[in-house]
């Protein structure tokens, strides 16, 4: 029996999401619980493999079909490997990404393939977040801090300024799909303002 | 439209179907056709790093969940990069392995997991071969002819006679499935027999 809770963060490139969830991770830890930090796509062995078909290289190598796809592949490898043996250890899992980064990402944004990510992730994943944390932040300044950040790894960081518009449209559409779920923060405000808030929403899921 | 034709073929590792691929290619060309020769797992530069994933390292890294979402993930790439540009260019394609390897060794095989490989068949691939060749051969001959090559990429004879002997009875399970694409060929003949069989099934299929 799966008795963990698991918290996913949420938000384009460069809205903070990354250092949020390690904030959680270090505040839930301090407060004594035990916590996984995951991120996907990757977040196994295998995953991780997967992950860098997906993220080195030419990003126009793979049609939007077949992205679904390995992003489906490397979830359900992290899903088996990292997530449920946590949840079943009764850990708090905090992972940076899932599923819903699929529905907005090649669902939404990349041509209307969201029924198809939809039938994928009914077959082949099925779990779902306790809580998930979407930070929304403002296109232009995430880009831009993406982009200094310069990771190597910025696929969808130079689709350009329309494209994280789009992007952060469909996690606001997320959250109104999912309200039992998904907290839209506002990611426009210092780090220590969103962490509070965060903080908060995660305590009232965990109780 | 696509007016080339899709020939696989199909059987367990040692059963010479990529000897017999190869010779109808062959036999084809020289009577003036246009044939591309291919295969699967791979046929496509996104594919065959999708294989290399497969059939290199451990094999028991995979659950056969993911191993099925993988084995589509390159299938989808081979179809939309390889086959079906031949297909629309009206050339005789021909793929040693496609669909219904996966069928047998993930659906039937490893677990009864053919209800999510043709659920996922039919969500990402659709396309379904116009002849389908199984080379029928002994277990036991096939087993040691496979091990004798020595390919690294031993993945499922290392697993022995018994799964062996299943995935052949899954094949000729296949061939009852699906008689109108599907023909029985029986491979513990000399290589000319087999092939000259083959051909003669080919032909009628192309005419």
């Amino acid at each position: 029996m799966r008795t963990g809770r698991f918290i996913t963060f949420e938000g384009i490139d460069g809205s903070g999401k990354t250092t949020q969830a390690r904030a959680l991770a270090e505040r839930l830890r301090a407060a004594g619980r035990d916590v996984l930090l995951t991120r996907e796509p990757g977040g196994s062995p295998g995953a991780e493999e997967i992950r860098r078909l997906l993220v080195q290289g030419d990003a126009s190598r793979w049609s939007a079909e077949t992205e679904i796809l390995l992003f489906t592949a490397a979830r359900r490898d992290h899903l088996e490997k990292t997530v449920e043996p946590a949840l079943i250890a009764g850990s708090t899992v905090i992972s940076d990404r899932f599923a819903d980064s699929t529905r907005v990402y090649q669902g939404a944004a990349r041509g209307d393939l969201r029924a198809l990510v939809d039938r994928l992730h009914d077959a082949m994943i099925g779990t779902e977040p306790h809580l998930t944390l979407i930070i929304d932040v403002e296109p232009g300044a995430a880009l831009a801090r993406g982009l200094a950040r310069n990771s190597g790894e910025d696929r969808f960081e130079d689709l350009g300024l329309a494209f994280q518009t789009r992007l952060a449209t469909g996690f606001r559409a997320l959250a109104r799909e999912f309200p039992e779920r998904c907290r839209l923060v506002d990611g426009n405000r210092d780090i220590d303002a969103i962490a509070a808030e965060v903080a908060a929403l995660a305590q009232a899921a965990l109780e």
